[in-house]
């Protein structure tokens, strides 16, 4: 039984598998005996020595946690800077870590994340402090280096997949009569991997989406009304898929004209698809309709993709197994080894070339004319919706989602100066 | 064998489970040998004479239709004014049916197709027409009048618990450092029943959904500001679902106060959920998020509720039944014997007491404080949302859904004159 403490944070937006690879982190460090502490919502949990004692969470809850979402240890929105701007910071961390005997750092998240805990690994390497850490992938984005895929974004692509299909049926439904423009808008800042998971929804000039916005394509609005015009009098209705972060020519997100303020000076929240959808109903007159899923697509267990939990889980299995064997400021990173059949592996790879490095969407995987995925996409994609993996669900014909007691172990130190 | 013809047609927005009850309809009156043509797009495509020939379908095809969303034979927004106004239109429908035999007329919607159904009954009549008009019960709102409760509701019910369960989860995570207050819009012109169905996400003054605002009651912004800071600063966070109908207590649509022109002209499309999260942010300073599910609530097949797939079904074998046996102007309904356990069955109602009836929500089903839901709502929601009736899925990952061939007999008419 290895001495010392393990220690388990998340940081960043949670995702619908999250849970699941802390569940596996914690059942592998049990089964080697190691004790677990999980910082309360995140890194900021750490700072402030609130940790979760996990050992107090009984083996089924824990075993639960797997078909969960949301985050039940909480996360947090807050970035280390550098080792010398936050260096305070950081040595707080290692004074946590001193005072609870911490011998191993587990933190999940993304880009932000991994670069953290390669920064508290030199840290600790400067002060002599035994530590081994390693970066956990997470993140909807799918922007990680190295990793083929992150663990998170399986599930929210076959949600938006699944939708799409679902509301384009409603759709064409009532199009003689109703709605003829849908636009859906899917979470994705600064890559279009969500949007572009939405064609999987459909193949085929004809099917739906009709069209996708890309933020790696500048939205051209002419060029946009001629396209949603020519779908609605070929095909008799017109679905959109808009990545959130769609931006025109000069570098301004389309989602900002949404918004600003009113007349009365209100807050005027803004949003792709309904200045989209308000755009088209004026320069084409159709009867449009928008869906903002939000937090839905995210959080969506009920739908998770099976790969993804799979693979969820793996890499919390692996993070352990790796910090056990001392493997330091490495990520445990999903591996594509065949396309066909799909097959994958989990490997070891340096935090130093993952660490705020984004990873874009190919440029093949983008269609010539801007508004739909190629076929290697889909080759890339696919397999990564593939398989269900529903909760169990109750007899209140809910999922049976669980909560954690997150009883914290008592506090050594004095409290942070925030 | 009896001779003539059924014809099935539906009108209205469509569900989850409505193609299960077409599905139904179909597979029953192929038992009794009963050819079935259906109205494409709804009534639309009776008064075009474009009628479908299901006889070309696949039996699996039509068994498929149980687990496919949408509706595939089409709808319409096309109501009928009285006899008097709209008089050419019900007589081509007579001529319509006279000329493809047809003998029984099932037609699936809400109050305004049941008082469809009515008329072209009595219009029948007066011609001499032997024809048998059956209503089929079907709207994701709920307010049927008679029947317990209406094909559609039970599965969008059952997402909005579900989604919002899931939401409240991930807001729960973050709330420290991100999102405080998340609004999620539900469906609900009139009434609130779907945004009541929320309130079966959690039990308890502390969990989710904190407050639930229906349009049954006035929309007080000052009071509920109140509730939301006072909601944060207890849980730390709060998930509020808002029914799109709410209104001021002079009457005025909030959702109609967020939307407008901007100082272009465009067209700012409304909404309640931006709204409200717009007025929350400027006037209590916290993060909030929204989202607008918009179809996806009453298209997700894949998270319908069992209770509600069997009920579908169950309605459009009767329907067939009641037709076939000749009992003329009623409608299939569920009656619901018991609430512990839960058993309902399924009777004739007359149209008269349906058709343009609306039942309204019953006023001890929303707490007294108006923002949440009592223990009867729950005792009536909560058998609606059970069990789980996935459909299959391909090796793709998404649901098998199937699509009809639609091949439309041939006119035998002259066209309509529209």
């Amino acid at each position: 039984m290895p001495s010392g403490t393990l220690l388990y944070a998340q940081s960043g937006g949670v995702t619908a598998v999250i849970n699941a690879t802390a569940s596996a982190v914690i059942q592998t460090a049990r089964a080697h005996k190691v004790r677990v502490l999980a910082g309360r919502n995140g890194i900021l949990g750490v700072l402030r020595e609130e940790l979760i004692d996990t050992s107090k969470e009984p083996a089924g809850v824990i075993r639960s946690l797997a078909h969960t979402p949301g985050g039940a240890f909480g996360s947090c929105r807050v970035k280390l800077k550098s080792l010398d701007q936050d260096r305070a910071k950081y040595e707080r961390l290692l004074e946590v870590f001193r005072a609870h005997d911490v011998r191993w750092f587990l933190y999940n998240g993304g880009n932000d994340s991994a670069d953290t805990a390669l920064k508290v690994s030199q840290l600790a390497a400067e002060f002599d402090y035994p530590l081994t850490c390693v970066g956990v992938p997470k993140t909807v984005d799918n922007d990680l280096a190295v990793t083929d895929c992150c663990p998170g974004f399986g599930s929210v692509a076959k949600f938006t997949a699944v939708s799409v299909r679902e509301c384009a049926l409603d759709v064409a439904a009532m199009a003689d009569t109703s709605t003829k423009v849908f636009v859906y808008e899917a979470m994705g800042r600064h890559a279009g991997w969500i949007a572009a998971a939405a064609g999987l929804a459909g193949n085929g000039e004809d099917a739906a989406p009709h069209l996708i916005l890309f933020p790696e394509r500048p939205y051209d609005e002419a060029d946009f009304f001629a396209k949603v015009k020519a779908t609605v009098e070929r095909v008799g209705y017109c679905v959109v898929v808009a990545s959130e972060g769609i931006q025109t020519a000069d570098g301004k997100f389309v989602a900002d004209a949404g918004g600003g303020e009113d007349s009365f000076g209100h807050t005027q929240l803004g949003g792709v698809a309904s200045f989209l959808a308000g755009r088209v109903k004026d320069a084409l007159g159709y009867k449009v309709h928008w869906a903002l899923p939000d937090y839905l697509q995210r959080s969506a267990r009920h739908l998770a993709s099976k790969t993804d939990l799979d693979q969820a889980q793996a890499v919390g299995r692996k993070a352990v197994e790796f910090a056990l064997k001392g493997m330091n400021s490495v990520m445990p990173v999903i591996v594509r080894t065949s396309d066909m059949p799909y097959r994958w592996k989990v490997e070891a790879a340096p935090l130093s070339q993952i660490a705020n490095h984004e990873k874009k969407m190919p440029d093949d995987f983008i269609r010539a004319d801007g508004y739909g995925i190629t076929a290697p996409a889909r080759r890339y994609l696919e397999p990564l919706i593939r398989g269900e993996a529903p909760p169990p669900y109750g007899r209140d014909g809910l999922p049976k989602y669980v909560s954690l007691k997150q009883t914290l172990v008592e506090k050594k130190l004095p409290p942070l100066a925030e």
